[in-house]
C-alpha cells in the first residue's frame, strides 16, 4: 500500500468514525469549562416567541417571557416579582455570564432577580448558570438578553482551560447589579474575580493576588463554601481600579503556571480582555 | 492488501486518531441523560443473593436486602425502619426511576422510605437516583424492584437528549407513594413533571404548560432549589387528569423547539408514552 | 487498494478501535474515579515557589504557602489559623487523598485545618478533594505534602473503576487527624471505609461488611447525607483492627460482584493494599 493510499484510508476511516457518532464525543468535554467556539446558530424558523438567541460557548440560551403566568411567578425563586422576565441559561460558565449580565443591566432598566449556579460544565470542574432579570418592558428585556449574549465573547476571554482544570479571571472598573447580586460586590466600585480549578490552585492564586496590590477581600469561595460543590477556589476582591486589575493579573500569572504543571498549557477560546 | 499491511494501517490510523484528539471516549457521555439502549444483562452466575437485576438505561441496578443489619438500619436515612429493603439505584435518571417505583408500590405492599438524588448523569445536566422501599416480605420486595426495572422502558419514553441538554416529561393519572415522597404530589390525583436542561428552558416550558391548562402548581425546582444543583428547571403540577396531560404536552412542544436551538434535535431512547 | 479492500480495512480498524476503546478511553475519563496511571510530571523549570509536586492519578497537585496573606487567612474556611499552609487538591479522589494525608500528619507536625469535597471526578460518580494542613514550619509543610503525594499509589490501590461506577475501600490500623477530621474516626483506633457507586451498591456492601465482623458503625453516607451529592453509598467503621479489616474485605467482595453486574469488571490502577 502506498503512502498516498494510506492517507486516503486514514481520511476515510476518520470520516467513517465521524459518521458513526465519534464526532459527538470530540465536542463533549474538550476541557474543563466547555471551551467551544462562539457561534450564533439562531434559527430564523423558530416558532417560540420567547426565544432570543444562543451562543455555542457554554451552550448558552437567552429567552424572554413577556408576561409570566402568575402561578409560575408565585413559585419562582426571585427576589422581586416583575411581569417581564429575561432568562440567560448555560451549561458551562457562571462568572462569564454574570459579568455579561452586569453589562446588560447597566444598559437597560432590567433588574437581576435571581442567579443560581448549577454544578455543571459537562464533566468539568465548575458551574453553569441560570440568571433571571425582571422588568416591565418586553423589548427592554430582549435588549438586555441580547447585550448579555454579545458580551460573552469578551467575558470568556480570560477563561483558560486544560484537560486537568481551568482558570477564570474577571474584572470590571464599575460593578453593577449582577456582580452585587452574585458576589456581594459594592456597586459602582471596581471588582475582580480570581478563580482556579482544581480548587487548591485558586487558593494560591488568591494569596498571590492579594499580596500584589492593596485590595479588599470580599470573600473566598471553595468547594464547600460559596460554590455549588464545584472544584474551584476563588477570591472576590474590590477596591481601587488599578489595584484590582493588578491583583487579577498577578493571580492569572501564577495560576497559568500551576495549572500547566498538571500536564498541558491552559488556553482561552477568546482574546484576553484584562490587560 | 496483506495481513501485515492491514495491521500497519490500523496502527497508523490509531495513532492518527490519537493525534487528532478523538480518543475522547465514544462511550462516555453520548448525551445529557445517558441515553443508552435498554438491555438486561443479568448474569445467571451471580452469587450475590441481594441482586435482582439491572438495566443498561441509566446504569440501573436493583437489589433486595432480605434482613438488614440493625446497626445499618439505625444509621440509614430512612423515614421508617422496615427489616426488608428494596433498593433501586442509577447513575442517570431520577424522574424515570421515581415514576417506575410509583408503579411498583401500587402493585405491592412496599413503602417508599428514602429517595435521594445524586448530582450525576455521567457529565450530563441532571440527577441519578437512590430509592429505598421498605416492607416485611422479601419476595414482595423483589417483586417491587422487578416491576420498577420493567417500567423504565416506559418512564424513559419522554426523556429527550441532545448534546446540549435534555427534556423530561412525566405523567400519571393517579400518583402514589413515590411521587408523593419525592415531589409532594397528592396521592390518588393526576401528577405531571415538566423539566428542561439547561434550566432556563425548563422555566419557559413551565410557563407555557401552566398557561395551557388549568392545573395546580405544586412547586418549581431550579439549580438552587429542589434539586441537587442539577442544571434543570422544572415544574411539578397536579389536578384534573386531562388538564395535567395537556399541560405536560404543551411543555414538551416548546421544550423540543428551544433545546433544538442549541444545535441538535433532542431524541428519546424509547417510545413516548404521553399522548 | 480496491474499494472493497478499503471497506474491509475500515471495518477492521473500527472493530480494532472498539476493542482498544476501553484502553484508549481509560486515558480520558475511562471510569468513574478517573483511573489514570501514576506519573510525576513535575517540571524543574517551574518558577512558582509554592509548587511541590503533582500526580497524574486524580489530577492531583500539592502546594505550600510559606506565609499566607493575613487577609486571605481571615477569609479561608479553616478551623485554626496557622501562618504556613500545605494544600493537596485533586479533581478525582477524596478517600485516597484523606488517607494519604492521614499518613502525612502522622509523620510531621502539620495539622488538618480544612477538608472540602467538591462534586467532581470529571463526570464520574464521586468527589475530588481540597485538603489544607496548617503549621509553623514551611519545610515541615513541604514534607507533609510530599508524603501525601507519595502515599497516593498505595491509597488508590483499592479503588476499582468500571464504566458504570466505582468501589473504594480504605483501611488503617491507627486513624490520625485526617480520618478524624473527615470521617469522625476515633484517633488511634482502626478505621475502615467501604464505598460503592452507584450508591445502592454501597448500601449492600455496608450491610454485608457489618454482618461479617463486629465493628462500630460511625455513619452511613449517601447522596443526600455526608456527601456533596455524589452517587456513592458508604459506611465508616471503627473498632478492633482485625475485625475492621475483615469487614472491609467482605464489603469489597460483594461490591465487585454487584458492580460487575452493570457490565464490566471493575479494575484498580495500583495493587490492592488491603489483605
Amino acid at each position: 500500500m502506498t503512502e498516498t493510499n494510506e492517507k486516503a484510508v486514514i481520511e476515510k476511516v476518520v470520516s467513517e468514525l465521524l459518521k458513526r457518532g465519534i464526532e459527538i464525543d470530540s465536542k463533549q468535554t474538550p476541557n474543563s469549562l466547555g471551551g467551544q467556539k462562539m457561534n450564533d446558530f439562531l434559527s430564523s424558523t423558530s416558532t417560540v416567541p420567547e426565544f432570543v438567541g444562543t451562543r455555542e460557548i457554554g451552550d448558552t440560551i437567552g429567552m424572554v417571557i413577556p408576561s409570566v403566568d402568575p402561578l409560575i411567578l408565585d413559585k419562582l425563586h426571585v427576589t422581586k416579582k416583575y411581569p417581564v422576565l429575561g432568562i440567560l441559561s448555560a451549561r458551562s460558565g457562571a462568572g462569564p455570564h454574570i459579568m455579561a449580565m452586569d453589562e446588560a443591566v447597566k444598559q437597560t432598566n432590567m433588574e437581576v432577580v435571581d442567579i443560581e449556579l448549577p454544578r455543571d460544565t459537562k464533566g468539568g470542574a465548575g458551574h453553569g448558570s441560570l440568571i433571571i432579570v425582571g422588568g416591565d418592558d418586553p423589548s427592554d428585556a430582549r435588549q438586555a438578553i441580547r447585550v448579555a449574549l454579545d458580551n460573552l465573547s469578551r467575558t470568556f476571554g480570560d477563561v483558560y482551560n486544560s484537560p486537568a482544570g481551568h482558570l477564570e479571571l474577571q474584572f470590571t472598573a464599575r460593578a453593577s447589579g449582577a456582580c452585587h447580586y452574585a458576589f456581594n460586590a459594592p456597586e459602582g466600585k471596581a471588582y475582580g474575580l480570581i478563580c482556579g480549578a482544581p480548587s487548591g490552585i485558586g487558593i494560591v492564586m488568591a494569596d498571590t493576588a492579594v499580596k500584589t496590590a492593596g485590595v479588599n477581600v470580599l470573600s473566598i469561595a471553595s468547594p464547600a463554601h460559596g460554590t455549588s460543590f464545584s472544584n474551584e477556589g476563588m477570591v472576590h476582591i474590590s477596591g481601587e481600579s488599578g489595584a484590582v486589575r493588578q491583583a487579577v493579573m498577578a493571580g492569572r500569572e501564577v495560576g497559568l503556571k500551576l495549572l500547566t504543571e498538571l500536564g498541558e498549557k491552559p488556553v482561552n477560546d477568546f482574546p484576553s480582555y484584562i490587560k
